[in-house]
């Protein structure tokens, strides 16, 4: 019959493996398959063999998920109040006035990063993947509403024009023919082969797909749209045929900038009736859909966006008429310091999806938030969904929200504090062991390592884990067994440990991590791979 | 500063409406935009306006999320144990026996349903929506890896017929060039010529972009990619250039299905030496990636698919190797007295989709299985979501089906009993208003009554609301503050109420909805609309 079971699981598994056994499989070869069985601030606890519990200090997070620590209990509290209280988690096409209490909330904190009052306007997600898809969503249909209001003025253009030839108030001009691209002599000042040459080629811009622009290195989920706007390959290729395509921008890069815009950039033809002439125009065609940025990437590797670049992206957005979407899913809700990471790099965001930290590491929550002179009311009607908007974690994020914001934004400070501690860490780290260290990257508590590639090592179990793609998966399964420290790198940086605890770090934790980090630098640093664990010690 | 809410709000908001304000004024137009502050069973409480509770019973049921009822007693239990002990909610990359011991669980249903032993694997999600953008991903990594296969082998088989050639052991025939559609006196009986055409016809296949089948009526979601399965227009039309577009299928006629058939399937051309010939054959391309279908149509307004129609779409994937991908998001989890409610027809689905009522209307998660024949381990590298497969959601679900399961099925059973009484109460009411009612529709809890059409009545309430565009949503409104009923029909079918109430729903809350419908149709049925509230009675 079926199980009731605990919450810490027996023993051993008897049942078939039917939920990603091959995934497991390859985490078991880097010693990574272990059991947690209970989490607590920055602690997960798993099961060693005979049963009991062992500690280990978690920098990884949940991905961004816990900056406040696993079951922080301010918020199993209000999570347990909700549940005994009854709270209406089904109440889809009602009043939400505490999705609306959220979104000012979230207004109120953004306006003062922001140093603006223009509202944003805020639709609900489950996942920080599925608030990614409703941005692209909202982008499209924007786009789309700009692109009948522009063919409608096109069209009514023509049609006074037209009238103003016919009526003979207007003549067409050489030059009108020439910038039209047709020959002035053979058209003849034919007003009808002037607007059909207009309209062949403004279609032909219409019939454009939308185009995305992302970051390379940028990860922005794995929906089938979302996945999409992700640079690694291995994550979207597979799946190219389902979606939109984006064009993946060089990081830190201006004069990229400068080649898409040259590449990209699209005018239609405008006809206007000026002094008795019929003059055309160029005009600015929306042929950029969204562009996707991550002020920290995580997934990444840790790289931060720098204010410089920020600032181009800002002016490219601007003259392409191209709203930036800033994805503060893993950087933002406090971590570096700020609700909006990006509002440290100066950059402003015409959308923001945040996720992770907003469920306060239970509730799966997200938001997409559009400011007010992009925002398409008409987005409410046609999109939903049957999870979203909910009782229990909008009540669950306006609790992770008072805890950010209490005692005049303590935990922003502490988040900034405790990373700048954490960073002190690496860096001291990282000059002990210059031939192993690449560089330490990253702000707040999201921070990255990065370690020279160890396909040249001396020692064999180094150059096969370099050569194998599971390099910083490897010292992760070092770690866990010798240091019970739990750290990643990512599939997209293999050589870059991440690092994003919550902010209750202390530096005895710190402490364990460094211990940790030396033992395998010097592991990198004597060629001595031998010495890598990938189980417990026996 | 920040809000210490409780989970019943005060009397009204004053923050600025940033929560989808426009829905929320068309729900107002309706008298729908009331404050839900409570949930148990089947009741929603709403407050009135000097701020006492009034009950309201649930036929919404979270469109199908709440089958066990509102904040049900034993889910309340688990998630208050769970969250009290600490459950490691965010453990990404490391072993989850809970979320594998639901797998095997929902398997062991499964097999019992279909009387099949063939294993399903589980691919974690966190909504409908996300579960159904897996099952499209994963089809098409599927197909993409079926199409690398087929141009491998169709590449070695022309290597060895140009080997065959070459060597003199075999020779182009007539009837070779014939199959590939060339001249066979004029392309006298060149090799090159024959691998050269039949690579141009290939390379064409090969190119074309995956090809979903859908049902007219059906939903499948409001992600960037599911949307484009979703048949409503309105939701699907505005989003169109961001992903992969889907054939739809008219309900119930299998001729349909052969033309779809003789359109959209294709060939390639293979080429073989058989007897010292080079004999050229054709060979099913998998154009199709998936088919996507309810058992029962939610959104489209309860249509239930027919075995007769089931076994036809079995028999034409079958043909053209196509993946069935049964929805049961809205139909499942034992609504219809069954856990696949596609089993009572006959169907058996290459992949399933679960959730709603999976999370036990408190968890936000969602399952996609596919079947052994058609799984690709290479997925579980690929796919992943930091929210999914998360103890606090497997050890949900697991007690969701704990309670399904229990005393031999017995809510399954009371599912489909519950069905059985509120289906003979619309009939009734239907036989009585002959003229009004035009349909009821559905299986076990998941039932819709449709109206005629009201634009030709005398009664200008009654005309206008349907030429608005919300008729059902007035009558839902009438309802709701006359008969304190909650129901609606959907977007897709506004003439449709639909009622999917939890197993508790008594005799006494389907005597309620009969006083409210037999309200409404006789408001139909004298043409007098001015009889309808939209608000508070005063």
């Amino acid at each position: 019959m079926t199980h009731t079971d605990t919450a810490a699981a027996g023993p051993e598994v008897t049942e078939p493996e039917l939920a990603e056994p091959h995934l497991r499989a390859v985490l078991g070869t880097a010693g990574l398959a272990v059991e947690y069985v209970r989490a607590q601030d920055n602690t997960l606890f798993r099961l060693d063999e005979d049963g009991t519990e062992i500690p280990v200090v978690d920098f990884a997070g949940g991905y961004g998920s816990v900056l406040l620590g696993h079951n922080r209990p301010e918020i199993v509290e209000r999570a347990t109040e909700l549940l005994a209280s009854g709270t209406p988690v089904h109440a889809q096409f009602s009043r939400h006035p505490y999705a609306n209490r959220l979104a000012a909330e979230l207004n109120r904190i953004v306006h003062r990063e922001l140093g603006t009052g223009e509202p944003y306007f805020a639709i609900f997600a489950n996942t920080g993947a599925e608030a990614v898809e409703a941005a692209i969503k909202h982008a499209e249909m924007d786009r789309g509403m700009r692109l009948a209001a522009l063919r409608e003025e096109l069209a009514e253009h023509t049609a006074s024009a037209r009238a103003a030839v016919a009526a003979g108030t207007a003549t067409v001009t050489a030059q009108a023919l020439g910038r039209a691209g047709l020959d002035a002599a053979a058209a003849g000042g034919d007003f009808e082969a002037l607007a059909a040459e207009l309209e062949r080629h403004n279609a032909e811009q219409f019939a454009r797909p939308p185009l995305f622009l992302s970051l390379e290195g940028g990860f922005h989920g794995k929906l089938a749209a979302s996945v999409q706007l992700t640079h690694n390959e291995g994550y979207r290729a597979p799946f190219k045929a389902l979606a939109a395509q984006a064009r993946f921008v060089p990081r830190e890069r201006p004069d990229a900038l400068k080649e898409i815009y040259a590449e990209e950039r699209r005018t239609v033809r405008d006809v206007r009736v000026v002094d008795g002439r019929v003059e055309v125009t160029e005009r600015e065609f929306p042929a950029f859909c969204a562009f996707l940025v991550e002020p920290i990437q995580g997934e990444g590797g840790i790289h931060v966006l720098s204010p410089e670049f920020a600032a181009e992206i800002q002016r490219f957005c601007e003259s392409v008429d191209c709203p930036v979407v800033v994805d503060e899913i893993q950087s933002g809700m406090g971590r570096t310091g700020a609700l909006l990471s990006s509002s440290q790099v100066g950059l402003r965001g015409d959308y923001y999806t945040l996720a992770k930290t907003l469920g306060g590491g239970i509730a799966k929550t997200s938001v997409m938030l559009v400011r007010e002179a992009r925002y398409r009311k008409e987005f409410e009607i046609v999109h939903s969904s049957t999870f979203a908007k909910d009782s229990f974690s909008c009540h669950i994020a306006l609790k992770v929200l008072e805890l950010l914001e209490a005692d005049g934004g303590a935990a922003y400070r502490r988040a900034a504090e405790r990373g700048e501690a954490l960073r002190r860490m690496l860096t001291s780290v990282a000059e002990d062991f210059p031939g192993v260290v690449k560089e330490v990257r990253g702000r707040g508590l999201m921070l990255g390592m990065e370690f020279h590639d160890q396909s040249g090592s001396a020692s064999p179990a180094l150059r096969d884990a370099a050569a194998g793609g599971l390099f910083g998966y490897v010292l992760a399964g070092h770690l866990l067994h010798r240091h019970n420290v739990r750290t990643f790198p990512t599939a997209s940086a293999l050589n870059t440990l991440r690092f994003e605890p919550s902010l209750l770090l202390t530096d005895a934790e710190i402490a364990q991590l460094e211990g940790g980090l030396r033992d395998v630098c010097a592991i990198m640093r004597d060629e001595a791979g031998e010495r890598l664990a990938n189980g417990p010690a026996r």
